[in-house]
């Protein structure tokens, strides 16, 4: 036995900021009290900040699908017309929600790996103006695609309909301006791009989607958007916050603040440049190659080679977590994150493991190439500071 | 600004197991109690067990100075005859100790990355057979290198000398037969290959040790190797325990226990082997090519470039703290840890860091012909459990 270090690195949970970690310590406290209050409100106050948005932000103890639930049951009502965009399991799930709320939903399916283009959106809101609503993953995590939800949004802003964006690993990832691309409700989790456990979701709620909320007819009690927006206002949360949860996200959310949401979005950027340079350099296919984010590199596993022999090496040799593919795509792909708290020297020695696998596996390749085409995306970008 | 995660590749504080540091938070307990005795009695059981003697093992909240200081105070007399063996700086701290107690010493030096031939040992103990004791670095942390405490060891034994061995860095990193090689005082310290933090040394002590001790005459008090026996056989120590130290320590050696001594020894000795792989191919040199140990590999800087230039960009570009040369070697080499929590996907990060700086400081290196150098050490190595 040797030693290998358990390294997570899924499209979520992410890696931990330890710093945050720490102060999961620091939950010996009442969340009654002014004491918690000021890290309540400060939590808010820097989610709104680095989301870059004037609209209002609440947080739920919940994982980021209770947040996708409530922007449902709290915003539409009974028979509603809405659109749900399907490029993975995602959205699926929003599909799935807006069938458990009775809703009348026109799901547009694309094969996974693609992308709902924003004119099939255009061109079913054109076909059903009384649309209320669309629902979208802004990054489909379990395909590594992204939609253009800049394109979407504008067009979507012109209707009478909310826009709906699971941006859960698409915050800290790709630009998102929330309120210049008209993207109603936003919704994000802690165990993403924040650098903490999962636990926490919060979003964010445009004035628009406040107004459609006001005639919603849907039951919910725990997801109740209006009495968080006021308990956040006081410093609160409506039921017993998860203080440790809390305390973290507040000092990932100073580290975040710290790098800057745009060198933090450009921090994946580079790192998903690298990991598909470094695939490519290995002869590997990208699963999204039309248009591939930065929250997750979905990668093809070489010809003849179950994807699941990769994830299990990279557990048992290296002690490493990484994702298979999900559904249908399990056992053909394999998903390495950029997401949050990754550096470059992470990805080096994911890429150096990556190699020995494949050369383990029957897929030869000469050790160091695909390393090397992630050090020149480094050295081309002058990363220095 | 982009993420750089704080990586202590240094050889000595090493990187933390992440269980122990969470047994410190189990330190509001009082170390007057059983159950706190049973902890510190796990440890020291431990400690002889992974150490693989049937000397006595004391341990001592300080660091392995303390234990050094104490080893000279408690088993030596005001003038003793005594060979001290200096390759470098730990080497040279013997010397001060011996001059501090006023010992008589005959100190053979070497230039810092050699290091002292048993012959040479041999020779001063025949030129002076009053020699009372002989002492060492098992591994000299400074450069790198490693003493022949074997065959020193072996040739002690047939004299009334004792051997005193700083196996600081040595223990964890290769093979130490305490028991049949005659090391009489082996001396270690938590924050090495015991993966914890600073604050903790420990030392056997073997009959013919303690026999010279009973006629030692120097003063000491916090340092008492009597006492703390007497206290270590009750559970307890003499003064109070560093308690969340040892809360960790023994957790440590829990992991320690289950990889085994043999394996954590050979962890080093691959991760050394293929660093030296990757220096070579890099066009580096190694500071102690004759004997080159396994918890740190000194490297030249290349010529015209000071080292300390690679540490510095260690630390900007990548976050990663690396060691600088000591003394005089400052500006000449840096130190690449191996010892303990190490694991190859560090070092493959780590060799395509440095990579990365050799390239942007004027040594050109095809990217990925050293991190190749190493996947080749470890693919050679059958390495997959």
């Amino acid at each position: 036995m040797y030693i290998k270090k358990q390294r997570l690195l899924t499209p979520g949970p992410t890696p931990l900021y330890p710093p945050a970690l720490h102060a999961m310590m620091r939950a010996d406290m009442h969340h009654r009290t002014e004491d918690f209050r000021k890290v309540y409100r400060a939590c808010l106050a820097d989610l709104k900040e680095v989301m870059g948005t004037s609209n209002d932000v609440l947080m739920f103890a919940a994982s980021g699908t209770g947040a996708m639930d409530g922007a449902v049951s709290n915003l539409f009502s009974k028979g509603d017309k809405v659109i749900v965009c399907v490029a993975g399991k995602f959205g699926e799930r929003w599909a799935e929600i807006a069938k458990a709320y009775g809703l009348d939903a026109n799901v547009i399916t694309v094969p996974y790996g693609q992308v709902v283009k924003p004119e099939q959106v255009e061109a079913a809101l054109l076909a059903e103006p009384a649309t209320k609503g669309v629902f979208v993953q802004a990054s489909e995590t379990s395909t590594g695609a992204v939609h253009d939800v800049e394109a979407m949004g504008r067009a979507i802003a012109k209707t009478g309909a909310i826009f709906v964006v699971d941006a859960i690993t698409g915050l800290g990832t790709m630009p998102l301006d929330i309120d210049g691309w008209g993207l109603d409700v936003v919704i994000g989790g802690s165990q993403k791009a924040f650098m903490v456990p999962p636990g926490l979701a919060f979003l964010s709620v445009s004035p628009k989607a406040w107004k459609l909320g006001e005639t919603s007819n849907l039951p919910h009690y725990y997801f109740n958007l209006k009495k968080e927006k006021k308990s956040g206002d006081a410093g609160e949360s409506s039921w017993t916050p998860a203080t440790a949860m809390i305390l973290a996200l507040g000092e990932a959310l100073v580290y975040v603040k710290q790098i800057g949401m745009a060198d933090l979005i450009k921090n994946a950027q580079m790192l998903a440049q690298a990991t598909r340079a470094a695939a490519g350099k290995l002869g590997l296919e990208l699963f999204s190659a039309a248009s591939p984010g930065s929250s997750v590199t979905a990668i093809k596993a070489p010809a003849g080679m179950d994807s699941g022999v990769i994830v299990k090496e990279f557990r048992t040799r290296f002690g490493s977590i990484i994702a298979n593919g999900q559904g249908t795509m399990k056992g053909q792909i394999f998903r390495i994150a950029h997401l949050g708290y990754f550096d470059f020297a992470d990805l080096f020695a994911m890429i150096a493991c990556l190699e020995i696998i494949l050369n383990a596996n029957g897929h030869t390749v000469p050790y160091g190439t695909g390393v090397a085409a992630a050090q020149e995306v480094y050295a081309q970008a002058a990363v220095k500071k």
